[in-house]
């Protein structure tokens, strides 16, 4: 990779982010430079550097940036007066979405969902699913997992496992019991056997859940994948205890860990599933919750929101699924370089005594230190890399990198990455030593 | 007005929506449609039939569908591949937006507020409004009002007073008190003074607020306005007893009622304000939640969320700032347009006995039932009127005419819509007369 | 009055206090003497002082200390090894007081409840209220009154409108509407209509209750009395919105207010009556929740408690029914004293501008301030006279004596509050004057 | 043991319980007698039958009915007008019980509490243990744990951890995080090592918590004892992440298990003790609960209560102290029969694989189905022996035998016990053999 970006830590007017952008910005700060045009898998700031994207908007550029299939569908759209904004009309974009959805997505895996377009943000699409599961049980109670993310509304940040988020509530989170995620115990403890021992008990205190909400591979937890007899098991306990098996797809489905939903072939079906980040294809956006005809007993309006239904969003969503997903070529890409990032990963698991993480395209490297995982971080930025780090010490260093990367620029940035692992374990090591 | 849709129930495979779609939609029920095409004012279904657009996506619409000015940025930054999805990294996007706003509507205004970009939905910044009012205060309690709207996630529901709303819920909706509005006990009652009472009463059993959170004009709740008085003593109430104010600018921001804030020349300053709909200038998703920099406690990443800061977005707001915010024309136009509306609304309230409500291009006839107003909205939508009701029982007819409509345009569409009131008059004085 | 107590603040040991028993003691620290004898209306401290009880334990005492009869009842039960305690199991003595219950008090009243024994607390009284309306009607919001006082445990605490009772809950307090009193806007506004305008509109945010919770004649909350009429509408709301009218009586049953319920001769019958304070007879812990034979919806030990069905406490009880209440001469008696106080506070509210409240035995002197009212009842305390204060300021002088009170001694006691009125008033002018 | 009760499911006016009752009591449904007198471990029914009282009022009666120290202590008390009902008013009665209970209970244990006394049931000790550790840290969660009781007050409730029994609270139990107790998931997992983790880890989901409440030995959950390992850790995750330590006492405390309290000798203070049951030494309501003088920070009437501090109580819970716990002659009767009952469950467990549970003379016998352990304890009523079953599906027999037993009649008691495990065995056996 030849890329060398020039650094630069001057913003034209930075003033302005401090003086009228709220301190909440987060990824801002640790790479303060403004960025202007982005494609495929490459990001420029305003000085004239280049940067190579493994963080992906948190796995919601799976297809790259500004990929031009989806460029030229939405230039066509706009320029020809399509409806921008239509609340939840009919529109000609929104019939081509579904039919595509049916037809590309739907048929093939032999699911039967209903597609309900919420607000066009995770958070959105969880709370509606949590809404639902609630209503069709009558029931008040929904069990998320230690390490979940699942948004930061108030119904979803009561799902979410990170004291730093909860605390911003600034109410009591209630109505969510957070149980031991796969391993959460380590190897040998069956964490789904505990669950299902406390809601076999009526003395447990554990309330009847409306909803198991579930990550396959947790993302912002620290990459940690289920294994598929843990979320197996986990469906069985849903059924056999009147909960419904909500799978937070939200990071881990479109494509990242392999197939278009992180569970297919894992031997269950949600009753319902919640999509958004690279749903809409091109970064815009857009959440879609799926569920069971029979699960569809919403009243008209009963959940509703101004943007839901984004029509920009359906059409970028339309041409990346069919581009991407009407055969198996992306699929087996996407396979092959998710086992280039886990060949390397391992290797340096062992060397360094560091834990390999995670599924398909969305892997991570826990380092054991937030500290030493922010240095490595720093220095791939520095020269030129991406890459953001996870988990509930910020210890693991992921790797989201877009799915349609060429496998060699993905070595290239692997390269970055260990080399900068390298230094920073030499360092460590000198440091020890002395 | 020369249109003559040629209203057509037909919609190819109208079957994918049975069979795909969540029954939870809701708008495409009474206007059985498939619309394709927008421009200014005008939708275009799939059959050739043309409406005019009285509903304007619920004020998202301000300017019109795809405004050439907006629709022309967009176009240049998608193909010059601008970053379509950056998180909360700067941009050269958010720059200009931030320098825009800051430029255009603060400086003018004497205002000083921080911008806080939520995920790109209403309901997502009021979330953001109410978990920061509770942070800084410390307390948990906010105070919202009788037909108050403010979105479908767990926090802004329990804000919200429709009780089929709040029943999706599947939860208590607690620590939230829904006080009496402008109005609601008729107009000897100051219901301002009331809530004074009460919170100033240690033993009235409400408890001490974090925020009190309120529409100056309530969209959803039936075009009801508060007067200026009124909510100047909101504002010295939320200040006595520590609370913060909280305007919800969502639908009767961005010019709806005349100037950008809808708060404007009352003589008080919220400390948080909230916008969406309108903000992106094209309906493209989009929110914010603005607070004095003292409020701004947050820390880093405490709110997040994956599409805060749609670029697109900010593309098109900063070109709608710059267009129409930059001199008082627009504000001229509005102003002088609501006055049309109101004048035939006055006159209709006075001829039926209805009753005229709102501010500005914001405006409702309450027909006084919800039968009466469905009728009338039917009978215009099958001549090609889209107009839409709002309130507790839906009686009241609401006008959110895109704000740039023409003064002919604009009272041809009043002359349907009158039509079709003393149409449905005559039909129930004849029925009443039997 | 003859009685001279000589007031000592020397109790012996005192410290034993400061050293073992919580801060949050309150009545002693008004009071600082060391009581060890009392009978009828007259309490002994451990130096010879002499004081008349116009506080009667808060009502508990209706009967006076240490009533011959239910003390002669109760040493005859002891004596003879009756059952002290059983559980909810049957006993001879809960027999006695379910058919003396049933005979002296239901059956006269033409009233058909089911008697539940709850823990022998008046807030667990309320609790088994509230859990059993929930659980009938299904919902979870129960509307209580402003100034309201229910118990201090969290779900009668959440009814409870006093806000330092509230703010020692550590939680926020759900699931409760705080709904204005009768009067407490003044004459002129008809709070039940204000009441009845929200529970009937679908978009007022007052989600549909579960019961409304209601004190005729509010103790702790300042000696307010409720109209009649206004008592009357309340249950046709209650009714008509499907929710369950509990008359809370603990403080203005058992005769305090004339008639044995305080809702005699109202023409409504509520759903549910919570009663404790002076149902034993004698100042033992005792209550009980009466509720309509179809509400008894309870499944075997839903709620239950080590203390339910305090058998010394039936004895006592039974014995007092049977002798105050096997005809009217004691209700005339309460009546008549009654008056006395009300011409007597008349008079005062009339010649300093105070206000007159309350009802029966149950009443109150609002003097405006609650640095006056301390000022009034701490010289009474000095004179041997024991009264206390009540009111969200503690505003309000509250008259409880013993319902047994001879005219004369109640005579006495009056002029003692009288005449240190007037003292207070005379020194009050006169620093007005300077 | 010669009784031979003369069982009679005749109940003179059996009616009134129909008529008058709620269906809501539970024991005098398996026990359909009617009792009348009491004395040491008799129950005499109004039939002329004899009782063996093994339940003791669940923990109430440890020193067994109408002891005839506190009976005489009481007697006189009544004879002479001792102050009945006075509020928190310091008395002589409340002076005498602070003193012993320091002199006989804190002093010799090196123990520095302040009493509360709170309203006199369990559920109010409780729900003030609970309100004043969330005042003190400033936080709102509780961990209680798993088949845990507390009480039925909404506070206590949500600690509890029966499904029926929370079933009733009609609304979401909030606040409360209910964790796995000792033991919970077999020998090999030490669960305080699971809280541990989970309370270490800023992602797992478990807020912060203002308290610990445990049980030592699960009274109502099954006679669960944890150990004293697991109770030390327990209290040093407590002091680790900032949690108060309370042990709730109320079934366990006054001598159940040994000690006064069921921790001492265990090496850890709690912050805050719950007492009642036991605590008056003969069956009055009275509650206490105890905690280190630098949290007492309530306000004077924080929490209050009509029947705190009953003076009844007072006295006979200062001569059981003064008779049973100034020397260790009590304790070391308790310690034996305990070791009486210990070795005839060991022996029956062993012979029928049963298992053997609890501390002192708190004991249970898990016969492994509820069904079973109703036939063994219906048997033995028919033959005079009270004893009642436990545990999440009341599969334990618990022995609640009064602490002040003959050790010859504790044996006879175990030996009818054991007679009626054999023959319903035998039963069982022959039915399996069929």
């Amino acid at each position: 990779m030849t890329t060398t970006p020039k650094p630069s830590h001057q913003i034209p007017d930075r003033d302005i982010y401090e003086r009228r952008e709220s301190g909440v910005r987060s990824y801002a700060r640790a790479m303060p430079r403004q960025f202007g045009r982005a494609e495929n898998v490459w990001m420029y700031d305003n000085q004239g550097g280049r940067y190579l994207d493994f963080l992906s908007g948190c796995s919601t550029l799976n297809y790259g940036h500004n990929h031009p299939i989806m460029k030229q569908a939405l230039l066509d759209y706009i320029a020809g007066d399509g409806i921008t904004h239509g609340l939840d009309l009919h529109t000609d974009a929104k019939q081509d979405f579904l039919t595509t959805f049916e037809d590309v997505i739907l048929k093939p895996r032999g699911l039967d969902y209903r597609a309900m377009f919420t607000g066009p943000t995770g958070t959105n699409a969880v709370e509606a699913a949590i809404k639902l599961a609630r209503k069709v049980t009558g029931r008040e109670m929904v069990i998320a997992f230690t390490n979940g993310f699942h948004g930061m509304t108030l119904g979803a940040l009561a799902c979410t496992g990170n004291a730093a988020k909860r605390g911003g509530a600034g109410v009591p989170l209630s109505h969510v019991s957070h149980e031991p995620y796969d391993g959460y115990y380590g190897p040998d403890v069956d964490t789904a056997d505990l669950l299902e021992q406390r809601l076999a008990d009526p003395s447990s205190g554990l309330d009847a859940p409306a909803a198991i909400l579930v990550e396959t591979v947790q993302g912002e937890g620290g990459l940690n994948a289920a294994s598929p007899e843990w979320l197996r098991k986990i469906a069985q306990i849903a059924k056999a205890h009147g909960a419904l098996l909500i799978v937070d797809d939200i990071q881990a489905g479109c494509g990242r860990t392999g197939g278009f939903f992180s569970f297919e072939d894992m031997g269950f079906t949600p009753d319902i599933v919640t999509l958004a980040k690279s749903l809409s294809g091109m970064g815009l956006p857009f959440a879609l919750t799926l569920f069971s005809p029979e699960l569809d007993q919403w009243s008209p309006g009963e959940h509703n929101g101004t943007f839901r239904g984004n029509n920009h969003a359906f059409v970028t969503a339309t041409a990346a699924l069919r581009h991407f997903w009407s055969d198996d070529t992306f699929q087996a890409d996407v396979r092959r370089r998710g086992e280039l990032v886990e060949q390397r990963f391992d290797k340096l698991a062992t060397e360094f005594g560091f834990e390999q993480r995670g599924r398909g395209m969305m892997r991570g490297l826990n380092v054991g230190s937030g500290e030493l995982a922010a240095t490595i971080t720093g220095a791939c930025f520095d020269q030129g890399l991406i890459i953001e780090t996870s988990g509930a010490h910020d210890e693991v260093i992921k790797v989201l990198a877009p799915l349609v990367i060429d496998d060699a620029v993905l070595i290239a940035g692997l390269d970055i990455l260990e080399s900068n692992i390298r230094a920073a374990m030499a360092t460590d090591y000198a440091v020890a030593a002395e």
